[in-house]
């Protein structure tokens, strides 16, 4: 019998956005939500159910959940745990001891009940909880995975497209490295509708060229300037759910820049990282490293230490 | 040449989950956002540009504006204005004076711009507000539109379809009246999967019959219990702006219930309300006065006149 | 893990429409093709196969398969034999002996690997075929199921919708009976808008009353017309696949009329027809016998009548 | 006032495939058949009427118009005149003649009633349809658009997502030139992933590395293997118009590989070919001559040759 039922661990800003998306997109048949918030799960639960009822929306079940609904789960999705607030200091590492307190927490009830779920890692700092759950816990490494640098990715299609003003479905490449400020956009694998980077500007006889300094630093400033803008962010990483999820869920074998822990590429393990990585029904099939000239290369290894350190420093 | 330009005063809780929903369900090919609050619409644009990178995604456009944005809008959906908080008097009403005061502020801008765009009206006290617009401004009627109550239909349905454990698309049937306390399930109008009222518990055999008194209990229920729950409602509202908009962009000519100034129906004018109205591209083409049994009609009459007084009362 | 494997046994006109729809609404993540003609099954697959290739398909694979596909297929699709072609006697009961030897010859293969999938009957005369399938192999009997008359239905809504020219989805009610010729509108059931049908034209401020003959005789002739005009029917009949398969694969419990064979409903057994029966993931989970006036219930007993001597020259 | 009108000309496989997906997708609200074959035309459209009457579908009107419909439509689809037959003879040019009097007898009929609509072409041979449709009539020619070689692009990508069983919507570039038989892969253009040409398979550990002569000779069988398959071609190319028409309904300036007359571009002109193009709402708002490497350009010249003499013997 088929079944799509996905658990998702934290109602708030994110896990209600990326409740929506999966109604949206049909993504699933059931949804159960989690949330020491018990009024909050209840409260979304019903509030999405009246939007079910509207003729165009498939009968999706959404409802309050307990752990013991990831027993027969397919997905889990983790977004429980404080984010950074306007105005904090920039930096999500910060948030590394007390959200590895609560993964701890939220994956030691998982444990009982399933092991055969994909589980997509959505809290801050990213690759920092990817990393302690894929150790600390006997479950199965490939089936956990962190949305990773795929949020950055998607960003810096948009500022690209939008120099150009053309779609941004046309933009390819990666963003890779750490979930968060050392980031860096793999440049040797950027694209412009298959027109390369070299003689971009001429081809829209723009003046200026290209400058990847200013988008680099669009991209860091980007999440700071929406949670100082809205308070919080949630549209763009609940759409990277969904992409994910669609992934995921159709068996599609897609490449997207996502988190795990790293095993030997570029010589690094101990460390969750984004690289591009094959998703299909059994999580991720396989992952690449790409060759990437030596300034990408160094920057990989910057955000692998800027990520180990946040480990190390998490497990004080 | 095509267009679907769509301009959404208010980005707040409600506005933000339009902004969604129209994006999702690709409902526009541009949307402009208006807010007091210019942080929260360029916060909202920005992490809706970052999802619309989505390789899944249209390239949807989408900005914070200003009221000349309205000039070439196909749809002004206006969710402006404070909304009730948990705890507060559970009595939309109150909100009268203080949104009618916001509604004179967006509809002057507006009238600069156009009297072509729909207007669909979110705005609480929903059916004052919108009687209030309709009245005021010298803007084409059957443009104006308000919501009404289409969620609390879309919540019977829910409400319902819980208890067969059916599909709350086989649930037909209006609540009409006004948006708030006074709604008022129309007994009437309601059948479930074409099986009628009389003898559904038979088929499904259930021993105790279908309680009206006690869905309709629900029903008032239904809005306070989100709001108490998560702080707000704004899913369920969201989906009733997208039904609508399909029903006005896709020329549908649906049936839905809906509020605008009544123009004596039943015998009513000066208020407004939700009866059965169908929607195309034109906005409302037809309005029906279904018979309705005497139990059904006082209560109609009850909610205009709890509409008329909120009125007046935003007149003091 | 998640798997939404369908099987379509019969890749000519309806077959390959199915596959369109299946994959257009996203409806499965592997689709195999399954026909004597080879060829056709290939082709289909490979054209298929360029489709899905767009950036806003999702990466669905379709290919030629064998009955060694049904072992973890969640749905079986039969839409294989002949059709009525244009000009043909207009009675699809003609087909009925020729078609159930094709059943035998699909279901013995079908039963070598699977009890587990959800069969949906498409091939005609289809309540000949379900039943033959029901009762001549030991296969769970609420997992075959004929799409009936789901596809007389939608069009009973649009004819109806087209005299008011309003939204076919403003249209409620059964076609019930067999799918062909004796099938027979429940008038009891049918509801336009919750406006009921006794005052509609009243309020649509018509001067004719809805002729009920008349309507009835366009739906007769409609899949004539239609065989007539382009010389097959299957756009229609693929969107009822289409929303059979999303109410099973969502597990809906949506309340369609379709065929199964009966179980002493009115009385009746060793016949298949279309009454409403709620789907979910497991197939039916209930089928309702409503009742009915007479002159209703007169046409579906003939309608049984019919049906059954049809199987009964189907054995001869 | 939203309007979404579409005009396709020529009703028979292609012309209904792509009717199918138009409202699969809910790209039009209101489409009109035209053909000569009047009574396919309005087979087409009551299957179709029947189709949208299902609950998850939009209620867009389809049906059997006359070129008085492109008075106010936003598209207008040609599909008009025969195909290649399986068997025949293996050059799209060979339709030259008789599809350029078709063509002609189209536009004489659409230009008494617009000049402003987009019309897309797809009748065969395209870029001799799109150059004598371009030419021939005094029509804006950013608005006359050939599907080109997005079919081809799309094979492509199918090709090779086949060869690394991964999502097709990794696979970037395009193929240039005619849409048949001189079409060429642009290598230059092609990127698996982010992940480059050069050092693929190492990457997929495949001892045999990719033979872009047999991918090419792939791609030129493809579509007489479909044709000698099935019969002719439809759903890769329905999908072409849905993608092209998406990026012109929602303004998305998507790069897209599409033919129109060559303004000078590589020194070309008076000869219609596919290069990359960006899409919107007018038409095409730039076409782009990205640099190519001498064998590249070599097969571009060589096309550009194929096709004027197609179009000289089209002429004689």
């Amino acid at each position: 019998m088929f079944k799509g039922k996905v658990v998702i661990v934290g109602a708030s800003n994110v896990g209600s956005a990326v409740l929506t998306k999966l109604l949206d997109f049909q993504l699933a048949s059931e949804i159960a939500l989690i949330d020491l918030n018990e009024n909050k799960c209840k409260g979304e639960a019903l509030d999405a159910n009246d939007a079910t009822s509207c003729i165009h929306s498939l009968n999706i079940r959404t409802y309050y959940g307990d752990y013991s609904d990831c027993k027969d789960a397919d997905l889990i999705i983790i977004t429980a745990g404080p984010s950074i607030k306007p105005g904090e200091k920039p930096d999500r590492l910060i948030l590394s001891k007390t959200n590895c307190k609560i993964m701890s927490s939220v994956m030691s009830e998982i444990v009982k009940y399933t092991k055969d779920a994909i589980i997509l890692m959505i809290t801050n700092p990213l690759d920092v909880a990817t990393y302690h759950v894929s150790t600390q816990f006997d479950y199965p490494r490939e089936k956990i995975i962190g949305t990773g640098t795929m949020l950055e990715t998607f960003r810096l299609r948009r500022i690209i497209a939008d120099r150009y003003h053309i779609d941004p479905k046309n933009i390819h490449g990666y963003v890779l490295g750490e979930h968060g400020n050392s980031a860096f956009t793999a440049w040797s694998t950027v694209n412009v509708a298959g027109l390369g980077l070299e003689h971009i500007d001429e081809y829209f006889h723009f003046d200026d060229k290209l400058d990847k300094k200013a988008i680099e630093q669009a991209l860091v400033n980007r999440a700071y300037d929406i949670i100082n803008l809205k308070g919080y962010t949630n549209t763009g990483i609940a759409m990277v759910a969904a992409r994910f999820t669609k992934s995921f869920m159709y068996n599609e074998h897609t490449i997207l820049p996502m988190s795990a822990v790293l095993e030997g590429e570029y010589g690094l393990s101990d460390v969750a990282l984004s690289i591009p990585r094959m998703i299909c029904a059994d999580g991720i099939v396989r992952s690449f490293a790409p060759h990437l000239p030596k300034e990408e290369l160094d920057l990989l290894y910057a955000s692998a230490e800027s990520v180990k350190k946040a480990i190390a420093s998490a497990k004080e």
